[in-house]
């Protein structure tokens, strides 16, 4: 019995966390948490150490579907520079929705403060990978300079995803120009 | 005796609340503030009507200080181009501080997540004004299309200070040659 309950709460604390946090940043307390997920704060405490620790479990278990909604497929027939423009499609089109508040990780990561904190070690290692997606395509699409590339890739999603999430601006019309003019100016056709 | 006491309290209670929420975040607590400023939680109750109030008036008040440690003198000499790039080395010249945390407005933003709230609003207002000096400097200067170009830049500012808040990258090496590539592709020589 045990066994087939405590992964379902587990699930539902992940969810709540990634969701709450994300909506109400990550001050959100135990209490509306475990509400949230129909789950006792004595289940929780079971499951994980603390709310840092759930925070930081809830990060990474999105970490498949936050590539999976951004990257191409592996060995789609796209050239590198149709890869990064497919990111940065991809982002438009998540910006589009009403509850998008930008980059979760991003959002983490400026809210803790502590970048010791397990939930931005988290969220950091993610966001790597991302800019190492981009430092790779940059060096097989013969950029010029993969690694300032790649740092300029990473930065405009931040940056236009923020702008997006708190709604100072919107993604459409921006982006795609943007990383149009530095994969032009870094050689990558 | 109440004239002279109150300004004081005023001014540490607004200089109070900017640094904390700098350096911990939009929820730090009214005692805290109380306790930094020393000044009581009763004063702090007569000059502020909430702790939001108090954290507005503090982004507002700094407003002065961060036009001035950010924009070039007014007919300085300097062509739109340099203006808009002395814009940026001053950015990268405040990054360099080991307590720099990104842009104290986009920062705030993202951490209420409500954009209705007074404070939020200040700090849209004043990246607002940013934009607009982007964009007439970018109009001045001859871009083939400013509001983009102001569009562009604003991102990269916050993006680049975001990051470099965050510890995930520095600014050097990075937003020069991206401020250059977006100016020459609009054409602002």
């Amino acid at each position: 019995m045990t066994t087939e309950v405590k992964p379902s709460s587990r699930e539902r604390l992940l969810e709540a966390a990634a969701t709450l946090t994300y909506r109400d940043g990550v001050n959100v307390g135990v209490e509306a948490l475990c509400k949230a997920a129909g789950v006792s704060k004595r289940s929780m405490y079971q499951l994980f150490e603390s709310k840092d620790d759930l925070l930081a479990a809830s990060l990474k278990e999105r970490t498949a579907s936050f590539a999976a909604a951004l990257l191409p497929p592996a060995d789609d027939g796209r050239s590198p520079r149709e890869r990064i423009l497919y990111v940065f499609e991809q982002l438009e089109s998540q910006a589009g929705a009403p509850d998008f508040r930008g980059c979760p990780y991003l959002a983490v990561q400026i809210e803790l403060k502590d970048q010791s904190h397990s939930a931005s070690q988290v969220a950091h290692r993610i966001k790597a990978k991302l800019t190492a997606f981009f430092r790779a395509e940059a060096e097989q699409g013969g950029a010029s300079d993969p690694d300032l590339l790649a740092r300029q890739l990473i930065l405009v999603f931040d940056g236009a995803s923020a702008r997006a999430g708190i709604g100072a601006d919107t993604i459409t019309g921006l982006i795609a120009p943007t990383v149009v003019t530095l994969l032009d100016t870094a050689g990558v056709r």
